[in-house]
């Protein structure tokens, strides 16, 4: 079986990769189709961020879709042949965290193709994957591979959109419409939110905002003072959601947000300086969002239903011998959103 | 009738003040006690703060208590002779922020001794002021003039501790402990706090810390890495109250808060360069608080009840007409807290 | 100027009422389209409801759209000509509850077409109202007369469905579904419900019901235990909406409800009986909904925007001068959900 | 080792019991003091309640404190000679609510002296007990044993008001003064009201109310319009504890409540017959509390630091092989709260 594993920054290889034990209450996966992620694209660029580095040769991928291959002893509810999308989301279970139903923050995550843990945890980019049932959810007919691999950041999306509290007839504010960003407009939308208004500094990715329902797009590296019409009476938006990691892309908008407003966080982007006494005199509520986890049952329901449509974000699919450009595409904002790879 | 009225930095004059008219509905008060406050000595110190400056002589003061020497026509419940203490939050009562009960968030709030609106609100250190019944909170006869004038920055304390949630059973830290700061450990041990941990550069806010309620305190000058033994599974604290306006301070104490804690920043001190991807990560909830409006009558109440005790941090009570000396105490950290002022 | 006056049961009489006089920040509104609600059958019907009588002649109505026919002096931002859509809520704007931001619960309420006060508050169904400028709301062309008068009801539905916290992924059940449980349904899926099952007794409103979205419907009278396969493991819905006042219906779907599950009380009905151990055991969290204030403005912005769609919910627009036929119809709810009320 | 089994209603007998194999990571614990609760009354009395009935002899008892006697393998921060507090919450942990947090939701908890499950769950009445390490809950020296044996209804106390949201500063009533009753006033008060009020109908229950904390008591047996000076204004408490299971109690109480009010619904006490419209009208939020999972550490923290003082409703203590007397004097509310058993 093969697999896509990545052992120094551009050096990203196809190689032999063994397809571990099928044991019981497990599914084998035959995977079809991976997302390229921006931590993927981290560590292919730059090894890693912030802290995080590859110490070792490690396979990258934690989107993906495929379908049941072999059905573990004790196995009730699956079958061979049936399309799934994969949740990488492995918790422990048993620390203090994950009985708190707080499974994001498991002191023994083991999240696929992250190098936060040594020896790192292995990824899904590859042909065969052995998984837990609990991470195997199916796909209706109506969803292709493609939007099944889309339910991971899907998942994370509708957890930011969760974070900030009820979102029903509120006004809500979108820096950055990179994957994140756009399904976040998704999410909102489904959410209730009575009005989007989406800004980026390119074209490509706003444009996407609009397909996806954003209700105003604003290109802030054409009109730098294109949020200032919503600063009247402290500000207009109830939520904030800051997708880009970008410090001015916050520092701008905090004359637009009302008082009270609640900022999600979702963007990495390291070190930010804030003006505190903004954020303390209008009383703000500032957090952070990071991955999920019963969120993605919730994703993929709501693919199934037809409630959401992420097919206008899925720019290309390539194949997985092809990835050299299939990351280079994912890492040009100007004319791709999410790139697939398919591993058939 | 004489005020206390700030000209330029340093420049603080006992001055001939005219008392308003006493409207129907208002109260006319001998003011007799008054407490100096942060950002009294900025205006007295530096002039103001951030943007904000003295363009014109104020009168300074907001946080005072008194004895109702007159009572306007048609006031009920109100009687000559009685002790108030008098909130200095006048919010306008009709706008957005107003009607959603966001009063100190008003868009046209008259906040007493302030230099936000131009002209400037004029303050309450003065010999008599005339208010508004609202703004009157009898005194109990258990509570003195100087505690009933520390009513305002308990409803700080107040007002930052509700924007916490709930603290019962809590594991609070508390980082600066002037006098907020050892306010919030008040008022957080009386909402339930379980353990409560407070950190400072200065030994005596810290013993009037311990003196409160604290349950240990760290003097992070002296024993920089005080805070390591709470780092433990991603951290020790549920809810981290700044009241120090200090970068260092936030920074070290993230490492020290376990995950989705909530930190409130309450001191003010300008920028803050801060690790966003561990507000992120951890997804920390970082909310201001300022001021309060509906937490005046409840630390009336608590004071009148002795269901707090703030007399620990009445350091000194000075005449208004020894001002220079009064406020050179109030700045000087190692051997003041709140320093009063009386205006009989 | 005619209006629909009840003056005893079954005694609805178009009459000839004078038209307000314009003051100052007022419009006079030629009412065009007024729905018949839950509350104007009972005074038809019983003269009232629980304890509320009918003591004097009254206007019946408070769900209306026309357009504006002049404008008061000082009028900002509206024109004659415009159509819009009328909010009936009135608080004072002064009340602890107003200062609070709980205007549905305002001390001196004067909601259209109620008889909870003495003298009672004048109705809506006629020819011409002022109104203030706040109760104003803009039509989109898109939006027909009769759509604009179910803002009314639709901000009901809002308002019970914000009180019952986030709903992005939850599985809610309906209990009930006239025009107020339909409606619930159309802003439940708004505010982003992953599952919605309706139940009712009669098979027109469940098609209705499925027609705006419910993903399932059962009609308990032909299946009385159909809600059987959701009570494993405790239980499957996140959030029920009681809508039919009947306490059957509440008894009914406890069993299908998991535990901390929240009950939003919507019908009204009377006294219920109810097994308290049960609520308790489970921890469950009984709501009541009454009215709406801020909704209105959510609900037209809805409409205009095409985020949710009533018009299956209009049966019939008949002209006001057929009242008796018009409060027949609504009555029946084999054949009607909303009906309207012509006034040109 | 000798327990207490009961085998029909009245029918307690003092036996012999074997003690359960030391398993790795457990502790044996020698019982010093049981605290008798209303559910154990209610089999001794009643044989069960509800459709809860003994089916087999089972030993009684859940709230027990006792000192360390053995230690199992591998454990570890536990010694032969410490006094703890046992916890009879045992929840499976992998459940769906497990995962959740919501502990006591459980779908397999094995909760100490209950009839729920078949064969029963065999109580903590008995001279030795084998428990799990996140069971014990080490008391400090200050803490008697008898004070121990009341962390779990301390803890079920702590549970109902976490329940409530946070009550820093609120007007609480409390119907019903046994111990849940007066422990849920001890708990409010550490938790920050503002004012409690208790209501029962016999005098030695409210005097224990007065003593614990309480503002204001009314015999509502002697004065049936106790609470009438509480209604002006729509309501004057925020929340109200329902803790004697009587309809008239709750019914009593809604026309105090404010609008938004919060009721706890602890005691249990059968069907109810609710004014819905009334609780419709002012959008109460009636919660159902249950057990405790978590709170038994923080019950055990307070104890221990002396932040909440149960020893004024400890109201005897008697040996276990006067089983018959202890139960009889714990069912008179007239002179007794709770009531303990030495198994020394």
């Amino acid at each position: 079986m093969e697999a896509l594993v990545i052992h120094a920054p551009g050096d990203l290889r196809v190689e032999t990769f063994p397809t571990a034990e099928l044991g019981p209450g497990q599914l084998r996966v035959r995977v079809r189709c991976g997302g390229i992620c921006g931590s993927d694209l981290h560590y292919y660029n730059h090894g890693g961020f912030g802290t995080i580095r590859i110490q070792e040769p490690m396979v990258l991928g934690h989107e993906v879709a495929g379908v049941i291959d072999a059905v573990g002893e004790g196995v009730v509810g699956f079958s061979v042949g049936e399309r799934i999308a994969v949740s990488p989301s492995r918790p422990c279970g048993v620390c203090r965290y994950c009985q708190e139903g707080l499974q994001n923050h498991c002191l023994d995550m083991r999240y696929y193709g992250s190098a936060m843990r040594n020896p790192h945890v292995q990824g899904a980019f590859r042909q065969e994957i052995v998984v837990d049932t609990h991470q195997a959810h199916k796909l209706a007919d109506r969803v292709s591979d493609g939007e099944g691999a889309m339910a991971e950041p899907l998942s994370v999306a509708l957890h930011a959109v969760r974070r900030a509290g009820p979102l029903l007839g509120k006004k809500v504010l979108v820096t950055g419409c990179g994957p994140i960003g756009a399904l976040i407009i998704i999410a909102a939308r489904r959410a209730g939110a009575a009005h989007i208004v989406a800004t980026d500094m390119s074209h490509h990715p706003l444009g996407k905002a609009q397909k996806v329902g954003a209700d105003e797009i604003i290109n802030v590296a054409e009109e730098p003072d294109g949020l200032k019409r919503f600063t009247a009476d402290k500000g207009t938006f109830d939520v904030l959601f800051e997708a880009s990691g970008n410090e001015r892309a916050l520092r701008g908008a905090l004359d637009t947000l009302r008082p009270r407003g609640i900022i999600l966080q979702v963007g990495l982007g390291g070190d930010m300086n804030l003006p505190m006494n903004v954020i303390v005199a209008k009383e703000f509520d500032l957090r952070g969002a990071f991955r999920f986890h019963e969120e993605f049952a919730m994703a993929v329901e709501f693919l199934n239903k037809g409630l959401v449509d992420v097919k206008p974000l899925i720019s290309a699919t390539l194949s997985y011998r092809d990835s050299a450009r299939a990351f280079a595409l994912a890492a040009d904002r100007s004319q791709a959103m999410k790139v697939l790879l398919n591993f058939d």
